[in-house]
Protein backbone atom coordinates (compact mmCIF):
# COMPACT_ATOMS: atom_id res chain seq x y z
CA UNK A 1 0.00 0.00 0.00
CA UNK A 2 1.87 3.36 -0.50
CA UNK A 3 -0.03 5.00 1.38
CA UNK A 4 -1.66 3.76 5.51
CA UNK A 5 -2.84 7.19 6.43
CA UNK A 6 -3.90 10.02 3.76
CA UNK A 7 -4.84 13.32 5.39
CA UNK A 8 -6.79 15.86 3.19
CA UNK A 9 -7.26 19.01 4.39
CA UNK A 10 -10.08 20.88 1.94
CA UNK A 11 -12.26 18.06 0.96
CA UNK A 12 -13.18 20.37 -2.29
CA UNK A 13 -13.15 19.14 -5.92
CA UNK A 14 -9.59 18.68 -5.91
CA UNK A 15 -9.22 17.31 -2.69
CA UNK A 16 -12.43 15.12 -3.19
CA UNK A 17 -11.01 14.09 -6.37
CA UNK A 18 -7.50 12.70 -5.48
CA UNK A 19 -9.37 10.72 -2.20
CA UNK A 20 -11.68 9.24 -4.85
CA UNK A 21 -8.96 8.70 -7.29
CA UNK A 22 -6.58 7.14 -5.07
CA UNK A 23 -9.21 4.91 -3.11
CA UNK A 24 -10.31 3.64 -6.39
CA UNK A 25 -6.60 3.03 -7.12
CA UNK A 26 -6.43 0.94 -3.80
CA UNK A 27 -3.10 2.96 -3.10
CA UNK A 28 -4.56 4.07 0.19
CA UNK A 29 -5.51 2.69 3.28
CA UNK A 30 -7.50 5.57 5.15
CA UNK A 31 -8.88 8.81 4.23
CA UNK A 32 -9.43 11.23 6.61
CA UNK A 33 -10.80 14.32 5.42
CA UNK A 34 -10.70 18.21 7.13
CA UNK A 35 -12.72 21.11 6.74
CA UNK A 36 -14.38 23.94 8.58
CA UNK A 37 -18.07 22.84 7.34
CA UNK A 38 -18.84 19.31 9.16
CA UNK A 39 -21.93 19.16 6.60
CA UNK A 40 -19.57 18.82 3.61
CA UNK A 41 -17.88 16.50 5.58
CA UNK A 42 -20.54 14.21 6.30
CA UNK A 43 -21.44 14.84 2.62
CA UNK A 44 -18.00 13.29 1.84
CA UNK A 45 -18.31 10.36 3.83
CA UNK A 46 -21.83 9.64 3.02
CA UNK A 47 -20.32 9.76 -0.92
CA UNK A 48 -17.66 7.61 0.26
CA UNK A 49 -14.93 10.19 -0.95
CA UNK A 50 -13.33 10.28 3.28
CA UNK A 51 -13.56 7.03 5.48
CA UNK A 52 -13.42 9.60 8.83
CA UNK A 53 -13.23 13.61 9.53
CA UNK A 54 -11.64 16.14 11.85
CA UNK A 55 -12.61 19.67 11.64
CA UNK A 56 -8.94 20.53 13.53
CA UNK A 57 -6.02 20.08 10.74
CA UNK A 58 -3.95 19.54 13.85
CA UNK A 59 -6.19 16.48 15.08
CA UNK A 60 -6.07 15.15 10.94
CA UNK A 61 -2.88 15.02 10.32
CA UNK A 62 -2.05 13.09 13.38
CA UNK A 63 -0.19 9.11 12.22
CA UNK A 64 -0.44 10.41 8.45
CA UNK A 65 1.94 9.25 6.35
CA UNK A 66 0.93 12.01 3.58
CA UNK A 67 -0.50 15.00 4.07
CA UNK A 68 -2.22 16.99 0.70
CA UNK A 69 -2.88 20.74 1.68
CA UNK A 70 -5.90 21.47 -0.96
CA UNK A 71 -7.16 24.74 0.69
CA UNK A 72 -7.39 28.70 -0.80
CA UNK A 73 -4.14 30.15 -1.15
CA UNK A 74 -4.66 32.56 1.13
CA UNK A 75 -5.18 29.67 4.04
CA UNK A 76 -1.91 27.86 3.11
CA UNK A 77 0.17 29.76 5.88
CA UNK A 78 -1.98 29.43 8.84
CA UNK A 79 -2.98 25.56 7.75
CA UNK A 80 0.95 25.02 7.59
CA UNK A 81 1.45 26.61 11.42
CA UNK A 82 -1.73 24.95 12.35
CA UNK A 83 0.06 21.13 11.20
CA UNK A 84 3.36 21.79 12.22
CA UNK A 85 3.70 20.31 15.66
CA UNK A 86 1.21 17.20 14.80
CA UNK A 87 3.40 16.09 11.81
CA UNK A 88 4.99 12.55 12.15
CA UNK A 89 8.33 13.12 11.62
CA UNK A 90 8.36 10.81 8.54
CA UNK A 91 5.34 12.71 6.81
CA UNK A 92 5.53 13.84 3.55
CA UNK A 93 3.21 17.12 3.06
CA UNK A 94 2.40 18.71 -0.22
CA UNK A 95 -0.07 20.90 -1.54
CA UNK A 96 -2.12 21.54 -4.99
CA UNK A 97 -2.07 25.30 -4.93
CA UNK A 98 -2.46 26.88 -8.59
CA UNK A 99 0.84 29.31 -7.59
CA UNK A 100 3.78 27.71 -6.11
CA UNK A 101 5.72 30.72 -5.06
CA UNK A 102 4.10 32.03 -2.27
CA UNK A 103 3.33 28.57 -0.86
CA UNK A 104 6.64 27.26 -0.80
CA UNK A 105 7.69 30.57 0.86
CA UNK A 106 4.72 29.33 3.55
CA UNK A 107 5.86 26.05 3.67
CA UNK A 108 9.29 27.13 4.40
CA UNK A 109 8.70 29.77 7.19
CA UNK A 110 5.91 27.54 8.70
CA UNK A 111 7.18 24.05 8.58
CA UNK A 112 10.12 24.14 10.11
CA UNK A 113 12.20 20.25 10.03
CA UNK A 114 9.01 19.21 7.99
CA UNK A 115 10.11 21.34 5.14
CA UNK A 116 12.53 18.69 3.56
CA UNK A 117 9.49 16.95 2.95
CA UNK A 118 7.49 19.55 1.77
CA UNK A 119 6.49 18.69 -2.08
CA UNK A 120 4.93 21.57 -3.62
CA UNK A 121 2.69 20.26 -6.41
CA UNK A 122 0.05 21.63 -9.05
CA UNK A 123 -2.32 19.32 -10.72
CA UNK A 124 -3.98 20.80 -14.17
CA UNK A 125 -7.17 19.90 -13.77
CA UNK A 126 -10.56 21.35 -12.49
CA UNK A 127 -13.75 22.41 -13.44
CA UNK A 128 -15.60 25.74 -13.08
CA UNK A 129 -17.48 23.93 -10.36
CA UNK A 130 -16.50 23.78 -6.84
CA UNK A 131 -17.58 21.58 -3.60
CA UNK A 132 -16.98 17.67 -3.18
CA UNK A 133 -20.39 16.91 -4.69
CA UNK A 134 -18.80 18.10 -7.95
CA UNK A 135 -15.80 15.69 -7.18
CA UNK A 136 -15.06 12.70 -9.53
CA UNK A 137 -12.35 9.63 -9.66
CA UNK A 138 -11.73 10.42 -13.25
CA UNK A 139 -10.82 14.16 -13.04
CA UNK A 140 -7.09 13.82 -13.20
CA UNK A 141 -6.60 10.77 -15.94
CA UNK A 142 -4.46 12.36 -18.90
CA UNK A 143 -4.27 15.77 -16.92
CA UNK A 144 -0.35 16.74 -16.07
CA UNK A 145 0.34 17.67 -12.65
CA UNK A 146 3.45 19.80 -12.33
CA UNK A 147 6.11 19.42 -9.24
CA UNK A 148 8.31 22.22 -8.13
CA UNK A 149 10.77 20.54 -5.90
CA UNK A 150 13.50 22.24 -4.17
CA UNK A 151 16.99 21.62 -3.81
CA UNK A 152 16.45 20.73 -0.34
CA UNK A 153 13.51 18.20 -0.81
CA UNK A 154 13.79 14.57 -0.14
CA UNK A 155 14.20 12.54 -2.98
CA UNK A 156 12.07 10.34 -1.66
CA UNK A 157 9.26 12.17 -0.91
CA UNK A 158 9.52 13.58 -4.48
CA UNK A 159 9.07 10.23 -6.00
CA UNK A 160 6.37 8.91 -3.66
CA UNK A 161 4.20 12.14 -4.42
CA UNK A 162 4.67 11.26 -8.22
CA UNK A 163 3.39 7.98 -7.51
CA UNK A 164 0.39 9.13 -5.88
CA UNK A 165 -0.66 11.31 -8.81
CA UNK A 166 0.29 8.32 -11.33
CA UNK A 167 -1.64 6.33 -9.62
CA UNK A 168 -4.85 8.32 -10.43
CA UNK A 169 -3.85 8.68 -14.09
CA UNK A 170 -1.90 11.42 -14.53
CA UNK A 171 0.99 12.71 -16.28
CA UNK A 172 3.76 14.24 -13.77
CA UNK A 173 6.27 16.72 -14.83
CA UNK A 174 8.79 18.84 -12.81
CA UNK A 175 10.12 22.40 -13.48
CA UNK A 176 10.92 25.22 -11.45
CA UNK A 177 8.84 27.46 -8.87
CA UNK A 178 8.95 30.47 -11.09
CA UNK A 179 8.53 28.47 -14.48
CA UNK A 180 5.58 27.04 -12.95
CA UNK A 181 3.99 30.63 -11.62
CA UNK A 182 4.97 32.12 -15.64
CA UNK A 183 3.44 30.03 -17.69
CA UNK A 184 0.19 29.58 -15.26
CA UNK A 185 -0.08 33.01 -15.21
CA UNK A 186 -0.40 32.93 -18.53
CA UNK A 187 -2.51 29.90 -19.91
CA UNK A 188 -4.75 30.02 -16.73
CA UNK A 189 -4.92 32.86 -14.76
CA UNK A 190 -5.03 35.40 -17.22
CA UNK A 191 -7.63 34.06 -19.32
CA UNK A 192 -9.61 33.44 -16.29
CA UNK A 193 -9.46 37.33 -15.15
CA UNK A 194 -10.32 37.92 -18.75
CA UNK A 195 -13.15 35.88 -18.66
CA UNK A 196 -14.60 37.20 -15.41
CA UNK A 197 -13.67 40.96 -15.98
CA UNK A 198 -15.68 40.52 -19.48
CA UNK A 199 -19.04 39.00 -17.43
CA UNK A 200 -18.49 42.11 -15.05
CA UNK A 201 -18.06 44.72 -18.23
CA UNK A 202 -21.22 43.79 -19.75
CA UNK A 203 -23.24 43.11 -16.38
CA UNK A 204 -22.64 46.85 -16.53
CA UNK A 205 -23.47 47.97 -19.21
CA UNK A 206 -26.89 49.52 -19.90
CA UNK A 207 -28.73 46.91 -21.83
CA UNK A 208 -27.33 44.05 -19.96
CA UNK A 209 -30.50 41.75 -19.99
CA UNK A 210 -30.89 42.37 -23.69
CA UNK A 211 -26.70 41.89 -24.16
CA UNK A 212 -27.26 38.29 -22.34
CA UNK A 213 -30.55 37.35 -23.87
CA UNK A 214 -28.58 36.98 -26.95
CA UNK A 215 -25.37 35.61 -26.29
CA UNK A 216 -24.07 32.58 -27.91
CA UNK A 217 -22.45 29.48 -27.47
CA UNK A 218 -19.05 31.44 -28.33
CA UNK A 219 -19.93 33.42 -25.12
CA UNK A 220 -20.88 30.21 -22.80
CA UNK A 221 -17.38 28.62 -23.80
CA UNK A 222 -15.54 31.84 -23.97
CA UNK A 223 -17.39 32.77 -20.24
CA UNK A 224 -17.38 29.00 -18.43
CA UNK A 225 -14.55 29.73 -16.47
CA UNK A 226 -16.04 32.96 -14.98
CA UNK A 227 -17.83 30.51 -12.95
CA UNK A 228 -15.08 29.52 -11.05
CA UNK A 229 -14.63 30.04 -7.23
CA UNK A 230 -14.15 33.49 -6.24
CA UNK A 231 -12.49 33.05 -3.32
CA UNK A 232 -9.96 30.63 -5.00
CA UNK A 233 -9.16 33.11 -7.56
CA UNK A 234 -9.09 36.22 -5.21
CA UNK A 235 -6.47 34.06 -3.85
CA UNK A 236 -4.43 33.24 -6.98
CA UNK A 237 -4.43 37.29 -7.76
CA UNK A 238 -2.39 38.12 -4.59
CA UNK A 239 -0.55 34.73 -4.84
CA UNK A 240 1.03 35.33 -8.33
CA UNK A 241 0.65 39.41 -8.37
CA UNK A 242 4.12 39.76 -10.17
CA UNK A 243 3.94 37.13 -12.92
CA UNK A 244 -0.10 37.90 -13.66
CA UNK A 245 0.80 42.03 -14.09
CA UNK A 246 3.56 40.98 -16.15
CA UNK A 247 1.77 39.21 -18.38
CA UNK A 248 -1.78 40.91 -18.24
CA UNK A 249 0.71 44.08 -19.44
CA UNK A 250 2.03 41.85 -22.01
CA UNK A 251 -1.77 40.72 -23.47
CA UNK A 252 -2.41 44.21 -23.23
CA UNK A 253 0.20 46.19 -25.45
CA UNK A 254 -1.65 43.24 -28.07
CA UNK A 255 -4.67 44.16 -27.41
CA UNK A 256 -4.11 48.05 -27.75
CA UNK A 257 -2.09 47.33 -31.04
CA UNK A 258 -4.95 45.34 -32.35
CA UNK A 259 -7.35 48.44 -31.57
CA UNK A 260 -5.45 51.06 -33.19
CA UNK A 261 -5.62 48.21 -36.18
CA UNK A 262 -9.49 48.18 -36.18
CA UNK A 263 -9.30 52.39 -35.91
CA UNK A 264 -7.44 52.95 -38.93
CA UNK A 265 -8.98 49.83 -40.62
CA UNK A 266 -5.40 47.80 -40.84
CA UNK A 267 -6.68 45.14 -42.86
CA UNK A 268 -3.44 43.20 -42.79
CA UNK A 269 -2.70 43.51 -39.51
CA UNK A 270 -6.13 42.11 -38.36
CA UNK A 271 -5.50 39.49 -40.57
CA UNK A 272 -2.37 38.22 -39.40
CA UNK A 273 -3.33 38.25 -35.31
CA UNK A 274 -6.64 36.58 -36.44
CA UNK A 275 -4.78 33.80 -39.17
CA UNK A 276 -1.98 33.33 -36.13
CA UNK A 277 -4.17 32.74 -33.60
CA UNK A 278 -6.66 30.82 -35.43
CA UNK A 279 -3.08 28.19 -36.73
CA UNK A 280 -1.51 28.41 -33.31
CA UNK A 281 -5.24 27.49 -31.42
CA UNK A 282 -5.78 24.94 -33.93
CA UNK A 283 -2.70 23.05 -33.55
CA UNK A 284 -2.50 23.50 -29.53
CA UNK A 285 -6.02 22.07 -28.92
CA UNK A 286 -6.38 19.61 -32.11
CA UNK B 1 -44.13 24.70 -50.18
CA UNK B 2 -42.51 27.99 -48.53
CA UNK B 3 -39.73 28.41 -51.00
CA UNK B 4 -39.63 27.38 -54.59
CA UNK B 5 -36.24 28.09 -55.64
CA UNK B 6 -34.08 28.98 -52.68
CA UNK B 7 -30.73 30.20 -54.31
CA UNK B 8 -27.92 30.14 -51.10
CA UNK B 9 -25.14 32.38 -52.49
CA UNK B 10 -22.42 30.84 -50.18
CA UNK B 11 -22.36 27.56 -49.41
CA UNK B 12 -20.30 27.18 -45.89
CA UNK B 13 -21.13 26.39 -42.35
CA UNK B 14 -24.36 28.62 -42.33
CA UNK B 15 -25.49 28.33 -45.92
CA UNK B 16 -25.19 24.74 -45.99
CA UNK B 17 -26.69 24.00 -42.62
CA UNK B 18 -29.79 26.53 -43.89
CA UNK B 19 -30.37 24.28 -46.89
CA UNK B 20 -30.15 21.07 -45.02
CA UNK B 21 -32.49 22.15 -42.08
CA UNK B 22 -35.07 23.72 -44.73
CA UNK B 23 -35.20 20.60 -46.87
CA UNK B 24 -35.81 18.37 -43.52
CA UNK B 25 -38.58 20.69 -43.16
CA UNK B 26 -39.81 20.26 -46.70
CA UNK B 27 -39.66 23.76 -46.74
CA UNK B 28 -37.80 24.15 -50.37
CA UNK B 29 -38.84 22.73 -53.71
CA UNK B 30 -35.23 23.30 -54.73
CA UNK B 31 -31.92 24.71 -53.57
CA UNK B 32 -29.30 26.19 -56.10
CA UNK B 33 -26.05 27.13 -54.15
CA UNK B 34 -23.57 29.05 -55.75
CA UNK B 35 -20.01 29.79 -54.53
CA UNK B 36 -16.30 30.31 -56.55
CA UNK B 37 -14.90 26.83 -55.78
CA UNK B 38 -16.63 24.17 -57.53
CA UNK B 39 -14.73 21.76 -55.83
CA UNK B 40 -16.93 23.04 -52.47
CA UNK B 41 -19.87 23.02 -54.41
CA UNK B 42 -19.46 19.46 -55.76
CA UNK B 43 -18.77 18.59 -52.15
CA UNK B 44 -22.05 20.25 -51.14
CA UNK B 45 -24.06 18.21 -53.95
CA UNK B 46 -22.40 15.00 -52.80
CA UNK B 47 -23.84 15.34 -49.14
CA UNK B 48 -27.02 16.76 -50.18
CA UNK B 49 -26.81 19.70 -49.50
CA UNK B 50 -28.07 21.85 -52.56
CA UNK B 51 -29.65 20.16 -55.73
CA UNK B 52 -27.31 22.05 -58.23
CA UNK B 53 -25.14 24.83 -58.28
CA UNK B 54 -23.69 28.08 -59.87
CA UNK B 55 -20.37 30.25 -59.99
CA UNK B 56 -21.94 33.12 -60.61
CA UNK B 57 -24.38 34.75 -58.70
CA UNK B 58 -26.58 36.32 -60.94
CA UNK B 59 -27.23 32.70 -62.49
CA UNK B 60 -27.65 31.32 -59.44
CA UNK B 61 -30.76 33.97 -58.27
CA UNK B 62 -32.45 33.00 -61.82
CA UNK B 63 -35.96 32.72 -61.05
CA UNK B 64 -35.30 32.35 -57.15
CA UNK B 65 -38.14 33.20 -54.87
CA UNK B 66 -35.94 33.40 -51.82
CA UNK B 67 -32.16 34.29 -51.84
CA UNK B 68 -29.83 33.74 -48.88
CA UNK B 69 -26.56 36.21 -49.18
CA UNK B 70 -24.41 33.98 -47.16
CA UNK B 71 -21.41 35.11 -47.85
CA UNK B 72 -18.51 37.53 -45.53
CA UNK B 73 -19.47 41.09 -44.94
CA UNK B 74 -16.75 42.17 -47.05
CA UNK B 75 -18.40 41.02 -50.28
CA UNK B 76 -21.88 41.92 -49.71
CA UNK B 77 -22.05 45.27 -52.00
CA UNK B 78 -20.40 43.18 -54.35
CA UNK B 79 -22.75 40.17 -54.62
CA UNK B 80 -25.64 42.50 -54.54
CA UNK B 81 -24.72 44.28 -57.08
CA UNK B 82 -23.92 41.63 -59.08
CA UNK B 83 -27.60 39.65 -58.32
CA UNK B 84 -29.66 43.24 -58.89
CA UNK B 85 -29.92 42.61 -62.44
CA UNK B 86 -30.87 39.39 -62.15
CA UNK B 87 -33.20 39.18 -59.47
CA UNK B 88 -37.24 38.24 -59.80
CA UNK B 89 -39.60 41.28 -59.32
CA UNK B 90 -40.93 39.47 -56.38
CA UNK B 91 -37.82 37.87 -54.61
CA UNK B 92 -37.12 37.89 -51.14
CA UNK B 93 -33.27 38.52 -50.32
CA UNK B 94 -32.10 37.85 -46.78
CA UNK B 95 -28.59 37.59 -45.26
CA UNK B 96 -26.72 36.26 -42.13
CA UNK B 97 -24.12 38.72 -41.80
CA UNK B 98 -23.20 39.37 -37.83
CA UNK B 99 -23.36 42.85 -38.17
CA UNK B 100 -26.55 44.71 -39.51
CA UNK B 101 -25.79 48.30 -40.30
CA UNK B 102 -22.98 47.59 -43.42
CA UNK B 103 -25.24 45.55 -44.75
CA UNK B 104 -28.36 47.51 -44.91
CA UNK B 105 -26.35 50.07 -46.08
CA UNK B 106 -24.86 48.29 -49.09
CA UNK B 107 -28.49 46.50 -50.37
CA UNK B 108 -30.01 50.05 -49.93
CA UNK B 109 -26.91 51.11 -52.36
CA UNK B 110 -26.81 47.90 -54.69
CA UNK B 111 -30.22 46.23 -54.63
CA UNK B 112 -32.54 49.57 -56.33
CA UNK B 113 -36.06 48.44 -56.43
CA UNK B 114 -35.39 45.50 -54.80
CA UNK B 115 -34.13 46.96 -50.67
CA UNK B 116 -38.34 46.70 -49.96
CA UNK B 117 -37.98 43.13 -50.50
CA UNK B 118 -34.38 43.12 -48.59
CA UNK B 119 -35.00 41.47 -44.79
CA UNK B 120 -31.80 41.87 -42.97
CA UNK B 121 -31.65 38.87 -40.41
CA UNK B 122 -28.67 37.06 -38.59
CA UNK B 123 -28.82 33.78 -37.05
CA UNK B 124 -27.11 33.77 -33.86
CA UNK B 125 -25.66 30.06 -34.12
CA UNK B 126 -22.26 28.71 -35.13
CA UNK B 127 -19.17 26.76 -34.18
CA UNK B 128 -16.01 27.51 -34.99
CA UNK B 129 -15.63 25.12 -37.89
CA UNK B 130 -16.58 26.39 -41.32
CA UNK B 131 -17.42 24.82 -44.60
CA UNK B 132 -20.12 23.04 -46.13
CA UNK B 133 -18.50 19.72 -44.35
CA UNK B 134 -19.34 21.32 -40.82
CA UNK B 135 -22.88 22.09 -41.64
CA UNK B 136 -25.69 20.70 -40.31
CA UNK B 137 -29.05 20.43 -40.23
CA UNK B 138 -29.91 21.12 -36.34
CA UNK B 139 -27.23 24.28 -36.18
CA UNK B 140 -30.32 26.53 -35.52
CA UNK B 141 -32.76 24.14 -33.24
CA UNK B 142 -33.16 26.61 -30.21
CA UNK B 143 -31.25 29.51 -31.16
CA UNK B 144 -32.51 32.99 -32.33
CA UNK B 145 -32.64 34.49 -35.27
CA UNK B 146 -32.57 38.61 -35.43
CA UNK B 147 -34.13 40.23 -37.98
CA UNK B 148 -33.84 43.81 -38.41
CA UNK B 149 -36.53 45.01 -40.80
CA UNK B 150 -36.58 48.67 -41.87
CA UNK B 151 -39.78 50.92 -41.96
CA UNK B 152 -39.37 50.11 -45.74
CA UNK B 153 -39.22 47.05 -45.71
CA UNK B 154 -42.46 44.98 -46.82
CA UNK B 155 -44.11 43.01 -44.24
CA UNK B 156 -45.25 40.52 -46.45
CA UNK B 157 -41.58 39.36 -47.03
CA UNK B 158 -40.52 39.77 -43.19
CA UNK B 159 -43.21 36.94 -42.33
CA UNK B 160 -41.54 34.76 -45.41
CA UNK B 161 -38.19 35.23 -43.96
CA UNK B 162 -40.08 34.59 -40.29
CA UNK B 163 -41.58 31.36 -41.36
CA UNK B 164 -38.39 30.19 -42.94
CA UNK B 165 -36.16 30.72 -39.90
CA UNK B 166 -39.24 28.73 -37.68
CA UNK B 167 -38.90 25.59 -39.89
CA UNK B 168 -35.34 25.37 -38.90
CA UNK B 169 -36.10 25.17 -34.95
CA UNK B 170 -35.19 28.56 -34.38
CA UNK B 171 -36.85 31.51 -32.60
CA UNK B 172 -37.18 34.47 -34.37
CA UNK B 173 -36.81 37.99 -32.86
CA UNK B 174 -36.78 41.71 -34.06
CA UNK B 175 -35.02 44.40 -33.25
CA UNK B 176 -33.33 48.06 -34.67
CA UNK B 177 -30.25 47.44 -36.78
CA UNK B 178 -28.23 49.66 -34.21
CA UNK B 179 -29.50 47.73 -30.88
CA UNK B 180 -28.46 44.78 -33.19
CA UNK B 181 -24.20 45.92 -33.35
CA UNK B 182 -24.39 46.95 -30.39
CA UNK B 183 -25.37 43.72 -28.78
CA UNK B 184 -23.62 41.24 -30.68
CA UNK B 185 -20.21 43.91 -30.44
CA UNK B 186 -20.95 42.64 -26.61
CA UNK B 187 -21.68 39.51 -26.42
CA UNK B 188 -20.16 37.92 -29.36
CA UNK B 189 -17.42 40.05 -31.19
CA UNK B 190 -15.79 41.55 -28.17
CA UNK B 191 -15.00 38.01 -26.47
CA UNK B 192 -13.84 36.65 -30.63
CA UNK B 193 -11.56 39.76 -29.97
CA UNK B 194 -10.05 38.80 -26.38
CA UNK B 195 -9.45 35.16 -27.43
CA UNK B 196 -7.54 35.83 -30.74
CA UNK B 197 -5.35 38.36 -29.17
CA UNK B 198 -4.80 36.29 -26.32
CA UNK B 199 -3.51 33.07 -28.47
CA UNK B 200 -1.75 35.57 -30.12
CA UNK B 201 -0.01 37.41 -27.05
CA UNK B 202 0.53 33.91 -25.55
CA UNK B 203 1.83 32.22 -29.29
CA UNK B 204 4.56 35.38 -29.21
CA UNK B 205 6.18 35.04 -25.24
CA UNK B 206 9.59 33.80 -25.23
CA UNK B 207 8.65 30.71 -23.34
CA UNK B 208 5.74 29.72 -25.10
CA UNK B 209 6.36 26.00 -26.54
CA UNK B 210 5.86 25.91 -22.82
CA UNK B 211 2.75 27.58 -22.24
CA UNK B 212 0.83 25.49 -24.27
CA UNK B 213 1.95 22.30 -23.34
CA UNK B 214 0.48 23.06 -19.82
CA UNK B 215 -2.83 24.30 -21.41
CA UNK B 216 -5.71 23.23 -19.42
CA UNK B 217 -9.42 22.93 -20.03
CA UNK B 218 -10.07 26.63 -19.38
CA UNK B 219 -7.97 27.87 -21.63
CA UNK B 220 -9.37 24.95 -24.24
CA UNK B 221 -12.69 26.86 -24.00
CA UNK B 222 -11.80 30.26 -23.56
CA UNK B 223 -9.74 30.10 -27.18
CA UNK B 224 -12.30 27.48 -28.70
CA UNK B 225 -13.62 30.84 -31.21
CA UNK B 226 -10.02 31.98 -31.27
CA UNK B 227 -10.13 28.99 -34.28
CA UNK B 228 -12.84 30.71 -36.10
CA UNK B 229 -12.91 31.64 -39.68
CA UNK B 230 -9.90 34.62 -39.72
CA UNK B 231 -11.48 36.51 -42.90
CA UNK B 232 -15.01 36.68 -41.40
CA UNK B 233 -14.32 37.92 -38.15
CA UNK B 234 -11.84 40.49 -39.94
CA UNK B 235 -14.69 41.91 -42.11
CA UNK B 236 -16.92 41.84 -38.39
CA UNK B 237 -14.11 44.49 -37.34
CA UNK B 238 -14.90 46.66 -40.22
CA UNK B 239 -18.72 46.09 -40.45
CA UNK B 240 -18.94 46.78 -37.20
CA UNK B 241 -16.09 49.27 -36.14
CA UNK B 242 -17.89 51.93 -34.38
CA UNK B 243 -19.80 49.47 -31.94
CA UNK B 244 -17.24 47.33 -31.20
CA UNK B 245 -14.72 49.82 -30.29
CA UNK B 246 -16.59 51.57 -28.18
CA UNK B 247 -17.39 48.06 -26.42
CA UNK B 248 -13.79 47.47 -26.06
CA UNK B 249 -13.22 50.77 -24.91
CA UNK B 250 -15.51 49.52 -21.73
CA UNK B 251 -13.49 46.44 -20.94
CA UNK B 252 -10.48 48.33 -21.29
CA UNK B 253 -12.00 50.86 -18.61
CA UNK B 254 -12.75 47.49 -16.23
CA UNK B 255 -9.56 45.86 -17.16
CA UNK B 256 -7.58 48.65 -15.64
CA UNK B 257 -9.33 48.88 -12.54
CA UNK B 258 -8.88 45.07 -11.74
CA UNK B 259 -5.41 45.70 -12.79
CA UNK B 260 -4.70 48.42 -10.41
CA UNK B 261 -6.61 46.77 -7.89
CA UNK B 262 -4.44 43.51 -8.18
CA UNK B 263 -1.75 45.80 -7.66
CA UNK B 264 -2.56 47.60 -4.98
CA UNK B 265 -3.44 44.04 -3.41
CA UNK B 266 -7.20 45.39 -3.31
CA UNK B 267 -8.79 42.20 -1.64
CA UNK B 268 -12.92 43.36 -2.23
CA UNK B 269 -12.40 45.33 -5.38
CA UNK B 270 -11.33 41.54 -6.71
CA UNK B 271 -13.56 39.78 -5.09
CA UNK B 272 -16.69 41.75 -6.33
CA UNK B 273 -15.49 41.45 -9.64
CA UNK B 274 -15.57 37.60 -9.90
CA UNK B 275 -18.14 37.20 -7.39
CA UNK B 276 -20.52 39.31 -9.35
CA UNK B 277 -19.14 38.01 -12.69
CA UNK B 278 -19.88 34.28 -11.32
CA UNK B 279 -23.36 35.42 -10.16
CA UNK B 280 -24.48 36.56 -13.88
CA UNK B 281 -22.67 33.69 -15.72
CA UNK B 282 -24.06 31.14 -13.50
CA UNK B 283 -27.66 32.92 -13.95
CA UNK B 284 -27.21 33.52 -17.60
CA UNK B 285 -25.90 30.24 -18.46
CA UNK B 286 -27.62 27.81 -15.88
Amino acid sequence: MLIQRLAIIGIGLIGGSLARALKRAGACAEVVGCGRNTRNLQQAIDLGVIDCYETNPASAVKNADMVVVAVPLGTMAKTFATIHDALSPQAIITDVGSAKATVVSDAQQYLGQHFSRFVPAHPIAGTEKSGVAASFAELFEKHRVILTPLPETESQAVDIVSTMWQKTGAEVVKMSVENHDEVLAATSHLPHLLAYNLVDTLAKMDNQTEIFKFAAGGFRDFSRIASSDPQMWHDICFANKDAILSVLEYFNIHLTQLTKAIQQGDSQHIKNIFTHAKTVRDKVCG
